[in-house]
């Protein structure tokens, strides 16, 4: 095996029996159609399971949608591309000459995409107890320092349960205007509180635009 | 435990160790707050993953794009709710009054929703190997019947690929009307073919019309 890769499961801790499933997973599209998506399908799923098993055993009083949510903030690309970085995994991966020259090797959803199909491919080498078990390491620092339920909400959410908590009137949204072409529209949105206060935002789609100017309205009201 | 969880356990082919994980599974939230909901989030999960990872095995050449819209043909409330029928789930889940005055216990997306909360029952009370292996005897017909990839291309998709095939422009997709409050908007579409051939179609969304739009130029350029 080249010594490199040698290098890079040290740092996963974990050795594969056949370091072609690792060649694989580390190959991006870029460099042609023997490459790591298949890997990725599958390592994002035993991914999904594994969290959605863990969080279900160490909250046992949370709601599905809150599990959803605290699960949705361990599970995207900004984190696995953070233990990536940790695992220094942008240095072993192939790309094509295009993506080297654009700086692939430093990009988000590359390093993001990679890492799962690491996983996908230690499944594949070690089999599903050995997975969940490197997942779970892999996990451990987010998983020891799990946000609340509370904290994952959106500002929409957050500004609704705080109205009914002060028994007023539900928050209302008016779009005030779209504007731009298809592939750019803006969205002026306003919401208002007891048709007394109100704050406008302007966001690349409606539900953003709404989002921020709950924000700005919970801000407003909580006079942070 | 009562009489008639036994029956379903022997249609189910699994007999629970602790069978309250098995009466959690079959009641709805509109029983209360104690339900099946947090199982149900665990069952989608653990079934996702089961599925791809056996999509991944037995179809070696499909990419990952293709895996995804054959696990969804195999993944969603229809075919929950079909196995769930043919267990005769329907009988066992405990519903709230109101749901089971307007017949909740054939509603599909409760089947379906308790289907995959059995799922995590089974998981919860006889760990993942034992879940896995019931999950693919339970898919077993879907699974001998896979659909090909091609079948399952959306219109769009289908309609780009002909033409391409046949070395003529891609189609384009006009909104010309956006109808509608709100909430219960209509878009009226046109799908145009190399400028000569249009097709219209309207839609809840733009994506739909533009697929019904798509599949009425389909039908049209086949003669079907």
């Amino acid at each position: 095996m080249p010594v490199n890769l040698e290098k890079f499961q040290a740092a996963l801790r974990y050795e594969f029996r056949d370091y072609r499933h690792l060649q694989l997973a580390l190959r991006h599209r870029s460099v042609g159609s023997d490459n790591n998506e298949r890997l990725e399908f599958l390592g994002d799923s035993i991914l999904n399971f594994c969290i959605t098993e863990k969080l279900f055993e160490v909250r046992p009083n949370e709601s599905e949608g809150e599990l959803s949510r605290i699960r949705a903030s361990l599970v995207n690309g900004e984190s696995l591309a953070a233990i990536a970085e940790q695992l220094q995994l942008g240095h072993y991966i192939e790309l094509g000459q295009g993506e080297q020259r654009s700086g692939g090797k430093q990009r988000k959803s590359i390093l993001a995409d990679a890492m799962e199909a690491v996983l996908g491919a230690v499944l594949r080498d070690g089999g599903f107890d050995v997975c969940r078990k490197l997942i779970l390491e892999l996990y451990q620092p987010l998983l020891l320092n799990l946000p609340s339920a509370e904290e994952l909400k959106d500002p929409k959410t957050r500004l609704q349960e705080l109205l009914q908590g002060r028994g007023e009137e539900l928050p209302r949204y008016q779009v005030i205007a779209e504007t731009g072409m298809d592939h750019q529209k803006q969205f002026e949105v306003n919401c208002l509180v007891a048709g007394v206060k109100s704050t406008m935002a302007i966001g690349s789609s409606r539900r953003k635009a709404e989002q921020l100017a709950a924000q700005k309205m919970l801000a407003n009201l909580t006079n942070v």
